[in-house]
């Protein structure tokens, strides 16, 4: 889809972000100094508030797996175990990791919330922006009752906003499910505020799913969805992936709601790779003919992750050495036995390289050419995306049966600017 | 060591370049149109012989382990079971990767510079430059006599600077051996040329290493010094280091070669990385205190191939948070039992987290921000390195007695900018 204006991409968003029955959301702000840099002056952090109108049993999620985690992480894996659930308090500007008291700042703040609405089931508090600084406990306190006044029962879109940091535009993404529906933000990726990759995904549902189920297909989804993405291979300290349901239709089954949860996530994970720093193209990279899925995942992040396949993306260059060298070192890492005279490469359908012979002439390396220029997004990014066009590079490895992708940004000077300009 | 201008750096390169007893080289260059892309107009190649003045059964080599390798890698794999080698013919421009009748193109050469010098024993052929394109066979048979004519036994440094690409200056390294010397030159890293990645590095010697001494003493100096860099992550098609003997002095024995080709080899290592395109600092990870070396390895590389590291360092930012961001993401990914409270970081030998607390105050980081801009380097290179000086960063996990180090460079704008290039 071509979105030509801000209003033309505001109209889908708005038609996503109705909010299912039985979900309440209400964002405030607040004004703090963080005390471990009290030159940084004033600061405006948005807290934002996502309820489900009465406690549910049928909620999960699936946290970082970096070994350093945000101290919001560590409550949120403990309420996995709780038998209810009420919703879930999000901070931007301080990510709440590495700081001295951070998990009793994040612990008294998810309760202080749950008492502020007279509510008896936990809230699961999550965190995005700088790592090392304390969260101003205290401030946040103090803009409860304004969080409890203005909830709201008609769209996701103000807390879509809310949650954001150095995100262009707010993401949501809705599908159908039996009688009900899925309706997911996101935010993040790659690098958010000046210190912190983090994204945070929050996916709500009216269909009454079992627990279990939502446990073991939001795993599930996860894998297939959030984590086969690369913005620029790494893994926050604070990736958070909450779903609650508030269980007022009937649940279709499991494989109805497993392919609409699909479905939500993986439009939010691409969403978040269109909208990652310095994005100029987004490109899949699909692996085919792999002896087994995790060889042909391993492969594709290590291309979709190579800096010179990246590049030349950026550069609108077909570069079929550059992706064959990528895919060559991958092969000699990860001891796969690749085959000159197998291996098929096409870039955008086209077939670039096949039979251990390069296939480009000046006609088709000018129409691959083209075909990438059509992709490219503008830099910096404007408040709405462009377009949902994405390159297309399979490989089939011609050993097996198995396949796998990865969504990626390619590498902008624009990202390494982002990056380097020493934080304030 | 600091180098004021061209002349000191040149002053130093001449004193390290003399050839040890027993070597000889000789350059020569020769124009070409290739076929694959006649509108590349005509290019210049140099050719660059290396000859022991007898055939040697003293030799080893190292290659890519890269699944789609170079056509001259295969040869240089077969000759290493030939019982003498006379020497190496290395072109640039053309990396001879992936291009039809490759293999054969690789095997004439290296037989027809025999012939032309008349000597029994082979050579290994080295290409390096863009993959895909066919070796001028002819335009580089005829140019054989000149090399043959111009042999020349009294320094390194023509051949040095023929076989570079888009290195900024050459690569020379000596070190005493015994009652003998060992000399090295290496080119490349990071992308050279536009279209790929090539690391090349002859070492001589004039000291009777016996063959299997040479093999193993080789593979585990590669192993902790040109295997222990990173500019970009990423393994060419055609990265070689090669190992010649002379036999004319005696043998010092194996500890006392082993350490003089180390301090060859990872000085070098860190020549390739300071010459690394785009780099804009060198630095060290240091991961200590590992349950054992693979594991402080694995956990190194993955902190120096971290963009937001290489981003942070270039922006001379003593960023703790990505650090540990990267240090948890690794471990995570890795198995690693982190430790919170065990964990220490250092920069610049400064304390900067311990005890799970940040210690950076504005005086530290004011301090360390200074450290960092010491030690940038200018960019876009001059033909010559403005200094030695590295970025030390020293991660202890407390978790055991291993410890293993990565040398790198940031990551710049330069960086992007040089690779997103259009080839023309």
């Amino acid at each position: 889809m071509d979105y030509f204006d801000s209003d033309a991409w505001r109209g889908f968003l708005e038609s996503q972000a109705l909010l299912p029955e039985g979900f309440e959301i209400a964002v405030t702000s607040l004004d703090f100094t963080p005390v471990e840099k009290p030159d940084a002056g004033v600061l405006h952090m948005k807290l934002s508030l996502l309820r489900t109108t009465e406690p549910t049993s049928s909620f999960a999620g699936v946290f970082t797996k970096n070994a350093f985690p945000g101290w919001p992480v560590l409550v949120g894996r403990e309420l996995l175990d709780a038998p209810l659930i009420q919703g879930v308090l999000v901070n931007n500007k301080v990510a709440n990791v590495g700081a001295s008291g951070g998990l009793e700042a994040s612990r008294r703040l998810a309760e202080a919330m749950r008492t502020a609405l007279g509510d008896r089931a936990p809230f699961i508090p999550s965190s995005t922006g700088v790592i090392g600084w304390s969260l101003p406990v205290e401030a946040m306190e103090t803009a409860m009752p304004d969080l409890v006044q203005k909830r709201r029962s008609d769209s996701l879109l103000p807390f879509a906003e809310a949650i954001m940091t150095t995100d262009a535009w707010p993401k949501i993404r809705c599908a159908s499910c039996g009688e009900g529906r899925i309706v997911g933000t996101a935010k993040g990726a790659g690098m958010v505020e000046p210190n912190m990759a983090t994204m945070l995904s929050y996916l709500l549902t009216d269909v009454d799913v079992p627990r279990d189920a939502a446990r073991r297909i939001l795993s599930d989804v996860v894998k297939r969805s959030f984590n086969r993405i690369s913005v620029d291979g790494e893994m926050s300290t604070s990736d958070t992936v909450i779903l609650l349901s508030s269980r007022k239709r009937p649940y279709p089954g499991d494989e109805a709601f497993a392919s609409a949860l699909f479905e939500t996530s993986s439009a939010l994970a691409e969403d978040v790779v269109r909208n990652g720093e310095g994005c100029g193209h987004v490109f899949r990279i699909i692996v085919s003919g792999a002896p087994d899925e995790p060889t042909a995942t391993a492969l594709a992040r290590s291309v979709a992750n190579a800096p010179l396949t990246k590049t030349a993306i950026r550069g609108n260059d077909p570069n079929i050495g550059r992706i064959l060298q990528a895919i060559g070192a991958a092969c000699g890492r990860l001891g796969i036995n690749f085959s000159r005279e197998r291996t098929v490469l096409t870039i955008g359908g086209r077939e670039v390289y096949s039979s251990g012979e390069f296939k480009l002439d000046g006609a088709l390396e000018e129409s691959l050419n083209r075909y990438l220029k059509e992709r490219e997004l503008p830099l910096p990014a404007p408040r709405w995306p462009a377009h949902e066009k994405r390159i297309e590079i399979e490989v089939n490895l011609g050993l097996g049966e198995a396949s796998s992708a990865i969504i990626a940004s390619d590498l902008s000077e624009e990202y390494v600017k982002i990056n380097t300009d020493y934080r304030t």
